[in-house]
This record gives C-alpha cells, structure tokens and sequence, in this order.
C-alpha cells in the first residue's frame, strides 16, 4: 500500500505569505500603500503633535484631524475621564451583559436619546460596528425591506446592509431625481429604507435631508441617518444636521459617534424603544465583546452634555472654516465646494498627493494625510484639510501660505 | 388622472416597531431576555462594586469578571493611563491612517509581536473585530482555503469566516477524531486552515492544541487560534495556552485582546509580516474607524509588560480557582468538569438561572451573571463563576456557602 508524502502546511503558508506579499507589493506600485505617522499629541497645546524624524522629535500642526473641537482636551472631558479612572479602574471586565455594564453607559444611552428626541439609545464599541450590527438586525427583524443606498455610502453602512441581507438598490450620490425614481419603480406598499449620511466626510457634502425626507412620506420609506460627521458641530445642541434642519423627527434612526467632535470613542445608534431593545438582544457585534471602559463612556457624556449648551467651540470652529476656505480660494488653490467644515483639496494622483504632505510635514510643520484609495476612487486623490476650533488665525494663514508654495512649485 | 394615495411611512415604521417587539416579548416568555446591571465598581477595592437598588447603593463582590488579574486597577496600568491622559487627552481622533496613530499603538505592536514569537503584529478596536476583520481578509488573499471551524467557536470567528466567504467545515467541538475525518475527507493538497480557540470560555475546556498541531502536519492546514481567554493568564510571560506548551512556533496566526486579563479594552492579530500588512491595507473595520484613544495603548503596554515578568497574579489565581473548584465539589454543586479557570455551573434552565443569580446578589451580595441563549445553547443555562487573583479565600467560601444554600432551597 502505497501513502501519499505530507504536503507540508509551511508551503500553504507560503502561499498565503505569497498572495500578501503580492497585494503589498501593488499597492506600493500603485500609490496605495500607507504608512502610519505616530503622533504624540501635546494635550495643553493642542492641535500640536510631536512627531519623530531622524530620531529627533519635531512639532506640527494637525491639519486633518476630526476632533474638530479639541474636545480630547477639554477639561472636562479630561476630568471627567480621569476621576472614573481613579474610582473605577480602567476596562469594564466584562460585556455589557456580563458585568460590564456601568452606570456610566446607562446614563450616555439616556442622554443621547433626549439629544436626538427618541425612545432609546444604544452604545457600540465604535460608529462602524453601530452601523453593521443594527442594519443587520434591522434585516433579521423585517427581511422585506428594500433598502435604497447613497453611492457614497460609508464603508460601515455598506458592510451594514450587506450583513442585512437586505434587497439594496444603489441611488447616485445627492442625486434626488434618481433616489425618486428608484422609490417609483418599487411597489408603493414595499417596505423601504433609506441609509444615508448627513455629512459625506470625504467631500464634505450635506446628504440633501429635506428632499429626502419628503421623498420619504411620498414613497412610504424610513430613514437611516449616519451623523457621525454632524453630531456635536451641528444644531443648537450638537445633535447634528437634522436637528440643524428641524427634521430630527423624521429621521427613524441615528446613527452618531463619539470618535469625532466629540473627542473620545465610541458609536451609537437611537430609535424606537423597542427596534433599539431588539438590536441589543440580537446584534452578535454588540453582545459579544467587551463593553468600552467606564472612564470613556464618563467623557463622552461630559462632552455631549458640554456641547448641549455650549456655542463657543462650534462658532470658532466655523470662524475658522470660513477663514481657511477663503484662503485657499484666494491663493486658487483647487478646493472642493464643501458646504461644510471639511474642505477637500483635490489633488488627483495619489503620489503628488503623498509627496505635498510630506513636503507640508517636513518643510512647514503642517500635519495633513494624502487621503487615497481605498478611501476615495483613484484619481480623486485628495488632501482632506480639517481645522479645529483650536488653530490660530496665523496658523490658517501660514498653512494655505505653505500650500500654495508647494502646489505652485510642483505643478 | 386618479393617483394612489401615499402610504403612510409611519406604517412601515410600524410594522418594524411591530416585528421588533415581538422578538422582545419572545425573548421574556422564553427567559432569553437580557437585562444588565449597572455597576460601579471600586478600584481600590477590586473585585467588589457598587450597585443600586430600590434607590440605595450596595456592594456585591464580582464573581463573573474577565478581568481576572485585577489589572483594570493595577498601579501600573491606572498610571500610564493617567499620564498619558494628561500628556494627550482622550480620543485619538482619527483612524489609524488619518492622524490617529499613536507612538502606543505602534510600541504595542511591537511588544505583542515579540510577545507571541511572529514578525507583525496589528490592533483593532476589540478582539471581536480582530476576527472577524482578519479572518474576513484571509478569504480574499487565498479565496481557495477550507476552513476548518470548531462547534464552539466564538461567534466574531464564526462572523468572520462568514465574511471571508471560504468554504466551510465545522468539526465537533474538541473532536480529535472528527477533525481528521474532515481534514482526511479533501483533497491533500488542498489549503486548509484550521480555526479554534485555545479556551472556550462558556465551558473553561482547553482546545485540544497538541492534536490539532500535529493533525496539521499530517493534512497540510495552518492555524489560526483565538487566545483571548489565554494570553495574560497562560505561560511564563502570558503569551497564552500555546506558548505554555511550547506550540507557539506551530501557530501560524494568533489572535488576543486586552479586555480580559489585560484590564483595558481591543484587540489584535499577530502573524507574518505580509500577511499582517495585507490586513492593515484590506480590512475595512480597520481602516475606516477611528483608533482606539492613546492612554488605553499605553494601559495595554503596560499590561502587557507587567504580566510578562510577575508571575504574582496568576499564580493568586490559580490558587483562588483550586480552592473555588475544591470548594464546590464539597458541597455537591453541579460544577462542569473545566481544567481551566472559568467554572461554570450547570443550571440547565434560564429561568432558575436567573433567579439564583438575583438571590445570591440581593441576599448575599455576590454578583454572578447569569449565561443564558444566545451566549449558550438553550437547556444548557448556567452560572459561569469567575474569581480574580483579588478574591479573598473567605469571600470564596462565603460565595460557595450561599450558592449551595440557594440551590440546595430551589431544588
């Protein structure tokens, strides 16, 4: 009887090696790879960083961050954070059903369900997860929604639909006419969901929230609004851009996030008491993981509840974006027409992209990442430029200075 | 010209509020409902916590808590959070890419690299997303691979095999003689990665790694292995149940977390540098969220760093869980039979299994959370009793006195 010799697994793991080897490589040729900078935030001198070159530690200004408040540092962000750490410790031990639920998460789920105006909130581990796990619950509840998707959908909200099972049909991005006619060709009594952002974070667009939400009521749909981007900058309270509109009330369920203006961590989704109870005794994303540690969820409800009654931040936010795009129109530079905070600048090819924010980095101390594929399509290379509420005038000035420099040297 | 009237989108509303309620009620009339307790836990008196009723605050000491080294409130750790919190306030503010790496992140890398023996190492936003990102990427690299998945596998492993869209065979939970059946069922030469766990943490089994690696030698498969109930508790420097048994070299993938023994929160992948580069640049969960705030890097470090050089902790806990284990077989209690340090005791009905958990907290003080469905099949219910290094020997036979008086009263 004869054996067949052992195919070694080291082989298959050749292969393996090999096939990502193969991937690295491309993206390499092609101007997709991406290096990480390491940064060392300065909490007191914020948006400064320290970051290292030829062993020395040299100082920037971040240009491309979404802490779009400096809420990581405010104080009471930062007390509140470290006044849990010393009463409680750091990580909860445990998923929420399992002792890990604070009493800190109980209070955030309450105060964001009053800050959109709905029944009930529930907490995530981050944005993304909030998005898949709840649109996959929302498919396992009522398996014949046909959900209609904004093309520019974020990567989470498409992972989100796809984990749904959901039938999706595709709308073009802000387009209303194509939205409408997608909803007309679906039978008027087919239950339908409309999943969109209220702020494309790579554009900076508005999702067109009061043609949708007439579209809506025409065509018997519900809305799924991401507000990630929004939340904290937008409306008198911070509870986004719906709000901002008078339109929180026709919005079936939001999505927000604590990672962006407000400084710390986290997602969330809130609705109907009894949608949002099911998605927290469904949802394996939400039910089996760690819950996030009490001082974080204690921040973020600081920094929810400061910027509830707070304007300040948001006006020097605004202040600057104004001051920032008037700028680089002035120097004509080719800024994207960004309604919002977040002002692209369109590069188009992904290694000039790189090179002007090395250049930026190196030469001028401004911190901005080439954004570029898988983030946005190939030949939309871009440099997202993002004040805070913290950057100086001068600092605005001397970084569109700096900008133009190099754009006009390179091109 | 007679048009349709509209249906109201209120109705669909309805029908998904509908359909979501009667999950809910199911899960009430089955006993699968969940309700979670808010804790505050004290840090400076480590396992114990506060919690409300009828308006006043009571203690419990924790008996269900993954932080089982106590290091959630180790000096170490509390430390490096506290100055880093200082030194950079709270979120990161970006995703990895987009200024939200952190020095942390990127000595932690390192640290875990070593650590587990592997050339790369990759962090994520919680072990769950680790799997189920990684394992999602695996399936695009090498689309030919047959997973070979155990019963019991956690379910962030179970999504994450769905999401790599790879063929699939599942093997008996820690059947030695099943998974060769399976492995000896295709073809020789075909790539086969073998997926399992190195604690199964409802039933405290070990996997069964010693037969698994030698099976992969005989059927060409590779490993990919979830040590997050293992890494911080196993081993000389915590590096887990593999390395304990000197099979970590035989690993061609690790997975961890820093929910657990580590005190903190996250996740990671350690493994060939190519294939950890893929996954940094394929997997969308990791790309497209904002990274995990700085000061529970450097909280995870200085875990991390902790447990490789005491051996304090663990061996108090091994103590802690000989004496639970000793102490509930005298006293009869339908302990499982798990050699490792979660110790579950079988209920075998949701209801009861509740109820024993309400009475041993409200009378006793003694929090342990019931383990009903979806965490364990039906039928199945049970009360998993986890001590932590921290427990005293007198709260350990306190606990056990007052849980068999309970059961021995409801029986």
């Amino acid at each position: 009887m004869t054996q067949t010799t052992p195919v070694s697994s080291r082989n298959q793991r050749n292969v393996l090696v090999k096939a990502a080897a193969d991937f690295v490589t491309k993206a390499m040729v092609d101007g997709s790879y991406r290096t990480f900078l390491p940064l060392r935030r300065i909490a007191d001198d914020y948006p400064n960083a320290y970051f290292d070159r030829r062993g020395a530690q040299h100082k920037a200004s971040v240009f491309c961050s979404n802490d779009y408040l400096g809420m990581s540092n405010h104080e009471r962000v930062v007390a509140a954070a470290r006044n849990v750490l010393d009463e409680q410790g750091l990580g909860s031990g445990g998923s929420r059903n399992i002792s890990g639920t604070s009493h800190y998460h109980v209070e955030l789920e309450a105060e964001l369900a009053a800050l959109h105006g709905k029944e009930s909130a529930l907490l995530f581990n981050s944005g993304y997860v909030a998005n898949e796990e709840t649109l996959g619950v929302i498919g396992k509840l009522m398996p014949e929604i046909t959900v209609l998707s904004d093309s520019k959908n974020h990567r989470s909200l498409i992972e989100g639909i796809r984990k749904s099972g959901l039938k999706r049909v595709i709308f073009e991005h802000n387009s209303v006419s194509d939205l409408e006619a997608k909803l007309k060709a679906l039978p008027a009594d087919a239950p339908k969901l409309i999943v969109l952002e209220s702020i494309y974070s790579m554009d900076g667009h508005f999702g067109l929230l009061e043609e949708v939400c007439r579209l809506k009521h025409r065509h018997n749909a519900m809305i799924f609004l991401d507000e990630t981007h929004g939340v904290g900058v937008y409306g008198r309270t911070g509870a986004g851009v719906a709000d901002s509109l008078g339109l929180a009330h026709e919005i079936d369920m939001f999505q927000g996030g604590f990672g962006k203006a407000h400084g710390a961590t986290g997602g969330y989704v809130v609705g109907d008491r009894f949608v949002v109870d099911a998605v927290r005794l469904m949802a394996p994303g939400f039910i089996f993981t760690t819950s996030l540690p009490p001082l974080v969820l204690a921040a973020a409800l600081a920094s929810v509840r400061h910027l509830k009654q707070s304007n300040v931040e948001r006006e020097r936010l605004f202040a600057n974006v104004s001051l920032l795009k008037d700028e680089l129109r002035r120097h004509g530079l080719p800024v994207m027409d960004s309604p919002s905070h977040i002002v692209p600048v369109m590069i188009g090819d992904s290694f000039r992209c790189k090179s002007i924010s090395d250049t930026l980095l190196r030469e001028h101390g401004f911190y901005v990442q080439p954004i570029n594929f898988p983030s946005v399509p190939r030949g939309q290379e871009r440099l997202r430029v993002i004040v805070s509420s913290s950057h100086t005038e001068r600092e605005i000035r001397a970084f569109v200075i700096a900008l133009a420099h190099i754009i006009a040297a390179t091109s």
